[in-house]
């Protein structure tokens, strides 16, 4: 891969920054070896003992941290240089990788060599490069695609650990699946192994705008974009291309798809370029999403239409200008004719025009269109009940099966809705047999804790992937894993396509755990046959070491995580119940009803759900295959974790559980809850076994989890007492004998007042101080029996404020905080309500507990009720 | 204890500010309740789980750690409140930090309340306020000074816990201890302890300058004084008289003993009042340095002859002002007549007199007066082998032995020279019978590695303390402990003083590990009579938790650490050969000779050693009581470990070991600098048991350390080989075969230079930029065998620059760093040589090594020389 000259000048001077953007040449070999090393150089001043610095979960999973003692002497036979056959970025990055990582991990220097080795060596290169250089060694030849192989055998007869790749970019990914063994305490001694990807498209989309916000992201700005430019420090940049390589990610829309025209502006395309530059080194291919207006709003055309020949022109001229700075560019990604994107519909063209035009552009260039399905109607009519957003996409895209040129892909949302905590899958990926499809999975966890709780949603892929939709009739099964590698219907190409949107927080996400949900989407797309527990037990041993206690722990809290969050938010398949016309985030049920956006929950007094059958409902089943139909169109066939999806219901409907619909949510809400305090516990176990920076992060997370699955189970289950008017079985619901509502204490300064929704407070009311004070007090009398207690204050803990709030028992100041957090909330709402727990208090008969406030800017210290819990 | 009142407005304010300042008032118990609240509000809000904020060794011994829920069971059946018997901010402060204490290990928060308990509860007070409460309950009677009594007993009808003091301290300082036991895991279920101080007056000094610097401070810059004022923020002044209190420390003096006279004009005083306001709700007492001519510096008397009636009248008139602003006033320090200070010998007067005019002062205020016995001629005619410093203080204060008043204590150092590594003890204990003496420890590490080296001094000061010095005669033995406490002459007081000097630093004293000589310094101030290996087991509880590998671990390498230092520094009584005319650090042994310090060791072509004996030597052997003299006078009977300090011998002289004198050292030397290394997998062991943050922190220093002892070790050998011209019996002294001279390498751009003194590096010369220039280079070709090696660079790291320095191997770098420490040097010598070690490097004969280095100002990447070890 020849790439365009960087000067050597400005590389040298990065050399002392401490740089580690990539510097590389490809003119002559001496300078390249001179580049390399300097680049070695930069890891060598990365790559000190890991335990020396704090570990903020930048590393992720690629630590390479010290290996104890007894287990370096494992690894002693292993030889003592690596050698490159074969010259490119990508290759001298292998050999720097390698050196790096045994280097972290067992403490030695590897020698780097070039050509064919003159000791005993790791041996690195092409197939294509070791059969030439030693064509006596008999490799296993099946190797394509970026697949690799790490073997031993004899090269100029020293004995060698060989990896060999299928291209450049398997020789690197062979070399961080032989650095991962060594990580997980693996024998290397006699390995033989081939791995070949699934798929040929694994690529993530990042949805950042060229202001650097992220939209739906959670671990701070943007690492590609900052005011309009890409940033000149692209550390970062480098750092998420190494973390992407080392699962198999081979390209990255860097933008937004609901793109900035702006980034196809002439003067914009060099700067895109130098993300490129980073991204080559890592075997990474730069993708950008595109606005099909853009050849009105960039080009100065009077017309976007696919058909016309100046709009053709416009993109052809376009690309190749792209192409002539980034030799190696992915392609693009786009998004139109949705929630108010520019598309074909307005001239009367279909997608597959639009996605046509554009990739015969990148045709040439060996480029590929990914055109999103997500495309439906937000104005749609909530009084219609046949009306169903669920079918927009294959209504849509189905008809237009052969219309696409072989270098789209139509990229695929898991689910017909929008990643939901649990959908059916996509009846699309059954609908095309003449197109290529690739599976868009949602990492970033948008209507699933957004980072803030554990959702670790591997296995809700799996159960997507391993899904066979019959798509081939009687035929072969087809589950979507295969469909979406192109092989079902021997399609050219597909792949599968994350959405990852990290930022600049050491973390990436803004969560250290919610990173096995990218390291899952990777590992998924290198082999979707991995089984969810055997990603988890990976990712846990890689990002937190191989203590058992530690691997046993994170990893069940990691497989219990999705049901548990599911449970509190949204069972049977009824979607997340969140604020789905705003943050996406706290529970809302009722903004799924009465509006155009389609997410319909169709309750009433009487029942709930959507009739989605053929018989009777808005026929979205009759998208599937008859197979699959016959899963989900008969109320007593379809399983109960989708039901509400498919069918409307009483609540007294007997689930095949043998509940009703009514207890399994009260119940499924109360487990859900009590799953998520038992992850306080699990991790509390680890306190000394995992380093104490991230142990003290991740407590803190699962801390504030637990007291926000209390605010979802309260607030979901008040609401469908109120619907249903049905009281719970086990008379919990509405019923807290523990809890003292702050609207009902003896107030000074605060003021009660109504919640909107009223779900999202405990008795619907709260109270707060009514402007800018000095201080609101809520005080009551303790009239429990007296012994130990622990204190829990739910408040509201808005960002346009930080309140201070202290609680006192008698005149004892007790514990005191800042409420100030940045939860996605401007006012007191379920979004916003936080619990603080005050442990090991002593209560006696008549104590006078009381709470102060004092408001800050437009938080005004709301406060909704104190629990008083015996302690446990 | 009544004292001025602070505003309570400004104390409200700080409320929310979290400081944690004193905020205190004697006029209402209201009000006092008031700020007591607040107070504990403060500390709750500093007091939440420890293990969520990285531990930076700010909290020391102190930490209140969570304890493992298996041992919070144990103290499950403690009382749940906690009362207190009487008013006052020192009771006050006991009482918060029990809550404190509680609320950290165990989680739970005791109810404060005040008065007869109407619970079980925890009851604090003095013994006469819990007998005026409970008459019927039986307390042993025999509490006195600062004691304390832990019992259990029914008051009021409840069973409870007793803290009783004999004073208020005594409450303070039993709560401390009964904490102590619960970080210690102890049973405190029937608890029946008296404790009792073993000495009156237990200070420290504080060598803190007015502008914020501290003379031999290694953790910092002052918390007392910041550029000739005392700060606004006392926070830390807080935090540390919290540990000093833990440790029964009742006295501070804050400013240098090298005193800047301005501590006593009028202005400043009421800063020092600020100080005393923070130290008095932790029972300490503030103290002041005075410089003896303060009467003509600050109160423009052209004199400052004691005898002379106006300066008796300034002192009078001074201390009564001090006490009108600080009641609780401790007294004065004096240093006189000693390097360069002013003293009573410019009108020939003597110490007694210059005391007691001031003592007499303090008298009426029951304040009390620090003489310092370091009194010497620094311009002793180093010519004369019958002078000796060590003469000095016995030959001054002996014969004034009786003309002290009763408030003036003589504060004499340990031994006779100047807190040198190892030292017989000061005669001058046994030579006062009618005079208050205290002993007066170094805690902060001056000659024994300044907080870089590990180096735990209780075993030392043991030696000391348990010292029978013979001052009765053949009367009952006197050891220097009981001697200190007054009670052999029946003086009425005595005491420890302690030179702390810790800084702003988050450590304290620059060191983790180096806290255990302050926590030693107050425990066996409390109790001489605890083992080394006692306290040390109880400091490392205390700072590290109580895991055994780790308790083991750390008590073993503290208790190794003195001697270890002694053998690589100065063994056989030789004192630390340290640079006594420079930083006092890196080793010079050339420094001790030829000039009037008198810190002489008499080396000479045939011998070293300074003869001290009656017989033939100095004299100062005869200082001692005869039973003393008897052990060091006959060259026969000396021990070992202080026989050069008492005679000259020649190297061939044989040691009751069976070794020669030059042999021993030479042993010694590689001993010690090879227990320096094991310290280093000491502490790897504990890679996991520690927290991260400390972790870290202490494997640097220990690296460091390992790497300087060998410049210690190579040092004095070779000073001693070159003055002996005795060759080491083991050949190892002179002879690295694996080592490779800067100064013999391919340069360019180096050139060679000679190092001063010579033995401060290897081959006496050394290399170096000749001018700030883009970088030179050293080379050479690597000639052993091919094999897995270690790479040590031995460089000088200066405090005026931060050199570059990158380590290649071919063309691989292989290291690469900044020499940015702050080591007390300006120039390449044995302060500034550091050993920079790159493990694991695989070489082949014929491997071209190179060390590139950029110098940066006045550091010019200075280079030793390069060693090359098999890989351990």
């Amino acid at each position: 891969m020849h790439v365009h000259v960087k000067g050597f000048d400005s590389c040298a001077q990065r050399w002392y920054q401490g740089r580690r953007s990539g510097c590389f040449d490809a003119r002559g070999k001496l300078l390249r070896r001179l580049l390399q090393v300097t680049f070695l150089a930069i890891l060598l001043f990365a790559g000190a003992p890991q335990r020396l610095r704090a570990e903020t979960g930048e590393d992720a999973w690629l630590r390479y941290a010290p290996l104890d003692q007894a287990d370096v002497a494992k690894y002693q036979s292993l030889p003592a240089s690596v050698t490159v056959l074969g010259d490119s970025a990508v290759l001298s990055t292998a050999q720097d990788e390698l050196i790096r990582g045994v280097k972290g991990m067992l403490g030695n220097t590897l020698r780097a060599e070039n050509g064919a080795p003159s000791e005993s060596a790791f041996v690195l290169g092409t197939l294509a490069e070791i059969h030439a250089a030693s064509p006596a060694l008999a490799l296993s030849g099946d190797l394509h695609g970026d697949g690799f192989l790490l073997t031993t055998g004899r090269v100029h007869g020293f004995a060698c650990t060989i990896i060999a790749g299928a291209d450049e970019r398997g020789v690197l990914y062979g070399v961080f699946a032989f650095l991962s063994k060594i990580a997980q305490n693996e024998n290397v001694a006699a390995l033989d192994e081939l791995q070949q990807p699934a798929v040929p498209l694994r690529w993530v989309n990042e949805w950042d705008n060229l202001n650097g916000s992220i939209e739906h992201g959670f671990g701070g700005r943007s690492i590609f974009f900052d005011n309009g430019a890409v940033p000149a420090d692209l550390t970062r940049v480098g750092e998420y291309a190494r973390l992407l390589a080392s699962v198999g990610i081979n390209g990255c829309a860097v933008n937004n798809v609901n793109a900035d025209p702006g980034a196809l502006h002439d003067d914009f395309l060099p700067q895109l370029a130098r993300i490129a530059d980073v991204f080559r080194r890592w075997g990474i291919q730069l993708a950008v999403s595109v606005d099909v207006s853009s050849p009105k709003v960039v080009g100065g055309l009077e017309t976007f239409d696919p058909l016309n020949p100046k709009v053709a022109e416009f993109w052809r001229a376009k690309t190749d200008q792209i192409y002539s700075l980034i030799p190696d560019f992915g392609g693009f990604v786009v998004k139109a004719d949705s929630e108010g994107r520019p598309g074909p519909s307005a001239y009367g063209r279909t997608p597959a025009d639009a996605a046509n035009v554009i990739a015969r552009a990148l045709k040439p260039h060996g480029g590929v269109l990914f055109y999103r399905a997500f495309v439906y109607d937000h104005h749609l009519d909530w009084t219609n009940v046949k009306n169903d957003r669920a079918r927009a996409a294959y209504d849509i895209f189905h008809p237009l099966d052969g219309q696409f040129d072989d270098n789209v892909i139509v990229q695929i949302k898991n689910g017909p809705i929008d990643f939901q905590v649990r959908e059916p899958v996509s009846p699309l990926f059954g609908g095309l047999k003449k197109t290529n499809q690739a599976i868009e999975l949602q990492i970033v966890q948008e209507y699933t804790g957004q980072e803030r709780h554990l959702c670790f949603l591997v296995p809700m892929w799996k159960q997507v992937l391993d899904f066979d939709i019959h798509a081939d009739g009687a035929g072969a099964p087809t589950p979507v894993k295969v469909l979406v590698s192109g092989k079902t219907f021997n399609r050219p190409t597909g792949g599968f396509v994350g959405v990852s949107n990290v930022g600049l927080d050491p973390t990436w996400d803004g969560y250290v755990l919610a990173m096995a949900n990218l390291y899952g989407f990777g590992r998924l797309a290198w082999n979707p046959n991995l089984s969810a527990s055997a990603i988890a037990d990976e990712w846990t041993r890689l990002t937190f070491g191989n203590d058992p206690l530690v691997v046993r722990t994170i990893t069940a809290m990691q497989l219990a995580s999705w049901h548990a969050y599911e449970s509190y938010t949204g069972p049977l398949g009824l979607g997340t119940l969140t604020n789905i016309l705003g943050p996406h985030y706290g529970p809302a049920p009722d903004s799924a009803e009465n509006n155009g956006w389609g997410q319909w929950l169709r309750a009433d007094h009487d029942g709930i759900g959507m009739d989605r059958t053929v018989a009777t409902g808005t026929g979205f089943i009759g998208q599937y295959s008859p197979a699959v139909q016959k899963l989900y169109e008969s109320l007593a066939d379809c399983p109960d974790n989708l039901l509400l999806f498919f069918h409307h219901v009483p609540y007294t409907y007997v689930l095949h559980s043998g509940k009703t619909v009514i207890q399994h949510v009260y119940d499924s809400h109360y487990d859900g809850a009590d799953a998520a305090a038992t992850f306080v516990s699990q991790w509390k176990s680890l306190d000394g076994h995992v380093d104490d920076d991230r142990y003290a992060a991740v407590l803190s997370r699962l801390q504030y989890q637990a007291g926000h699955a209390i605010v979802w189970r309260d607030a979901i289950n008040n609401w469908f007492l109120v619907k249903s008017a049905i009281p719970d079985a086990r008379g919990r619901v509405g019923h807290n004998p523990n809890r003292i509502e702050a609207e009902s204490m003896q107030l000074d300064g605060y003021v009660p007042f109504d919640i909107t929704p009223p779900e999202a407070a405990s008795g619907a009311k709260a109270v707060r101080c009514p402007a800018p004070t000095e201080k609101c007090v809520a005080k009551f009398r303790f009239s429990g029996a007296a012994g130990w207690y622990e204190l829990d204050v739910e408040y509201f803990d808005q960002s346009n404020g930080a309140s201070k709030f202290r609680v006192s028992v008698n005149d004892q100041t007790v514990d005191r905080w800042i409420a100030d957090d940045h939860l996605p909330a401007l006012k007191p709402n379920a979004d916003s309500s936080t619990r603080r727990r005050i442990p090991g208090l002593a209560l006696r008969p008549g104590d006078e507990i009381q709470i102060e406030g004092i408001p800050d800017g437009l938080e005004r210290a709301p406060l909704d009720y104190v629990e008083i819990l015996p302690r446990k």
